[in-house]
This record gives structure tokens, sequence and C-alpha cells, in this order.
């Protein structure tokens, strides 16, 4: 699977004030740690400021890639700070823009982009109005995204559709609804990915990281193979390594033994 | 999900000692703790020796049925030892007979017991040939089980199919089978249940427990509905309750909350 990591993002805190504090030494590290644990992409997201988010990104993508050969996905709602972001890029790696929705300019300029710079692309399965509501919702945008951007010159492989998850304790039926559109997702697109930001599923209950992790496991079950999660969660790795292994993704488990002769697990 | 409580099995050496040495207060004991570990059925197997296999299940099933009022899964490949087991049991609980195959004899035999003493059934998809290998071998066995006990007057809803787990170590195709067999028989008798003994998914590999309760994940996922586990175990356990609130069985998260709180997970 491919794992997006999630932990440079500038609306957490600490991330946040060492964004604003240019401390470079914060950045690195926190991308050296994701790379080494399994990342495969690394998330930067500048968000902290709006009034300062251009620069910000600039200064970020920068500094994390420097840190780590890995692809980054750009993180922001906004396509001029895609762009900047995509401008300061210069690794060899494709880099994903995270993330564009069906909103109509939204879609052109995060088409547009993600054709120039030849970049991997989130589509957030958000509607028009909003938050999606159960299944047929979340496979109705999801479709509709996947349409508009092959449309526009995407190619199917380049596109991780996000089914956007709902709390479970808000809605019993969202974990139903989401796992379903994720089976029918794949289904509609068999050459595309399906990722998640996974942790919005355990918001409101205890033991959150146990609801994450085995959620991440059902999902994967329905076919989900990307996610945007904490890389520097032992368990939910260890979760990683043991799901793959049981869906016949790690040919003998030979990856899943090595992890765990590694300590990982 | 129906938890089959697995650990009063004097295949295991410390019970096969106890069921030696009529240690009423070592199976007392078992059967209490998986009770109040949330075991919804106690499975008890006395085959340790063959050859006191009927007397030693006579006095294991007195014993256990004193301790707990939860009901009993009377675990033999012996239809003379099983019926020895349903003639001692007292309960008001209906009990389970572990298990029918579709050899020809054994299945005669179980289904007339079945019938007879009008209990549950876990039907083991084995072939006439031994093992079964991939998932059509067990969605054929498990539909001609399905077919034969009802023909012979059991109700669906009293089958636990059991599509009989087989190592990911030795073919990485065994995982996906098994959950493709579970989607099948599951649409095949949707009033029906599927079970499974889990932990041979795991056999040959490091962190078994790791790997047994993501495959349970899994397998919740795919439509299994019960399980033959280790109750005392934790870490299953907290997956159970996460499953289960994450596939809309549990409204509102109201039990996952309150094994929270009773700090079980």
């Amino acid at each position: 699977m491919i794992i997006i990591g999630e932990l440079i993002n500038a609306t957490r805190k600490k991330v946040g004030e060492a964004l604003k504090a240019r401390d470079a030494g914060f950045f690195t590290s926190l991308a050296c740690a994701q790379d080494e644990a399994g990342a495969d992409v690394i998330d930067v997201n500048a968000g902290a400021d709006p009034s300062t988010e251009l620069e910000d990104m600039r200064w970020a993508i920068g500094v994390v890639q420097e840190a780590t050969a890995k692809p980054l996905a750009i993180d922001s709602p906004s396509p001029t700070v895609l762009r900047a972001g995509l401008e300061s890029h210069q690794g060899k790696a494709r880099p994903m823009l995270n993330s564009v929705t069906l909103e109509a300019d939204r879609l052109e300029s995060v088409a547009a982009l993600a054709v120039e710079f030849q970049t991997q692309v989130v589509a957030l399965a958000m509607g028009e109005a909003g938050m999606p509501c159960g299944q047929a919702d979340r496979v109705h945008n999801a479709k509709r995204l996947i349409d508009e951007l092959t449309a526009r010159g995407v190619a199917p492989e380049d596109i991780f559709v996000d089914p956007v998850i709902t709390p479970v304790s808000t809605d019993p039926t969202n974990g139903g609804a989401i796992l379903g559109a994720i089976r029918q997702i794949r289904d509609y697109s068999p050459q595309g990915h399906v990722t998640c930001g996974l942790s919005n599923i355990s918001f409101g209950l205890p033991e959150r990281k146990l609801v994450n992790r085995t959620f991440l496991a059902l999902a994967l079950g329905a076919g989900l193979d990307s996610a945007i999660m904490d890389p520097l969660d032992r368990e939910i790795m260890a979760v990683v390594y043991a799901a793959e292994a049981l869906l016949g993704r790690d040919d003998f488990c030979m990856n899943y033994v090595m992890a765990s002769r590694e300590g990982k697990l």
C-alpha cells in the first residue's frame, strides 16, 4: 500500500510554530522519521496562516525535499499555493497534489496543474454542497471526479480518491457506507487508487488509535490501497504489515517477517 | 458476533492433564473466565485420549455446565462422543455440536443428533478428500454442507459454517481465498452463520496474535459473524469491540464505549 505520511501539517500546533520560526531542523527530522518508518509519500501542509501560506509552502517544500528523496504531497485547498509548491519542487520523484474536489474553480485549476506538472492527485469525494452523506453520495462524487479529471487529461492511475471519512460515533452507518464506497470506487476504476485520512473515523470515541487501526484493516479488505496516516504509530504500521500479508500482497510474508526481525511489529 | 471460547480443549497440555486428574476447579475457572470475558458459547473438547474421550466428555460437560449458564459447544469428531456430551447436558441454553463434515457417516450421524437434540452445529468445509484448497473448493463444500444439513431438517440459522483456515505463510493466496469464501457463503445463506478457528491463519509466522486479530477484522468485514477464539486475549477482544462499532453492529458505539469504561480496550 502507499502510505502518505501526515505529520508535516501546519494546522498541528507544534508544526505551525516551527513553520513560523523557520525551524528547518524540526521539519527535517519529521521528514526523515516518516521516511525511515515506511512512508511512501511525505505530505507537506503549510496552512497555519492563510496570509503567509504561499511563502510558507515554498520554504517547507525546500526544506523537506532536502531531507528525503521520497515524493512529496503538496497539501493545500488553494491552487495558487499548490502551484507555488510545485514550482519549488525539484525532486525526481513525481509529486502529489492534495487535493482536488468537485468545486468548479478548484477542479479546473488543480486538474490543469496535475497535467502541466504530471503529478498524482488526491480527489476528495466532497459534494458541491459539502460533506458527502452515505455510500451512494460518496460513490457518485467519486465517479464524477474520476470522469472530470480523466476528461482533462489526468491518467486514472494517478488519481487517489478519498471517500471522505466521517465519524462512526455520530452515525453508526458511516463505517459501512465508507467501506461500501471503497468497494464500488475500486470496481469503477480498478487501475486507480483509493486513499483516506483515517483519523476522523474515531472522532468522539475513546482509544482512538484502536479504532483507526481496526478501520484500516477493514478498509484494506474493502480495497483501500493507500492511507494518509502517521507512520510513526508502530501499532498501525504493524496492522499494515499483517494485513498486506493476509491479503496476498506480500509474497511468502517476506516483508512481514522482515518487519518482525527489525522489531517493528 | 458470537464468540465461541476455545480454551477448554484437552489437546492443550494443561487442559489434558487437568482432565486426567479430574481437576474440576481448573475447568470451572476456565469456564468462568471465558464467560466473564464475553464468550457467548463455551467449547468443551475432551479429546486428550481417544480411549477415554467418552467418559472424559461426560465429566467435563457436567463440570462446565455447573460453572456457566452459557451454551456449550460439544467438540469432538466422534458422533458417539457428541451423543454422550448431549446426554450429559442439562442446561437450558441450546448446545452446539462442533463439528460435522461432508464425510458420509459423520454427516448422517451428526445431522441426526442436531435434529434430535435441537442443537446448533459447526459445519467444517472440508472436502471428502481432506483440507479444502482455494476459494471455490471451500464454497462448494460449504454449499453442499448447508444443503445436506437443511435437507435433513437442520434450520439454516442453526448452521455455523467454518471455511477452514489454512496458514497464509504456506500460500499467500490463502487469506484472500478464505475472505472470498466467507462473502460467498454469506450470500448463499444469509440467515446462516460463518465462524472459524482463527489461529491457524498465523501458523509459521512471528507475532501470531497480531496476525490473528488483523485477520479477524478482515473476516468480520467480509461477513464472518462468529469465531472460535480466546476471549481472554484482551487485544483481540478490543478488535471485536472496535470492528462491531465500525461495521454498524453497535448502535452509537455503546458497547465500545462501555468496554472502554470497564478498562477492556
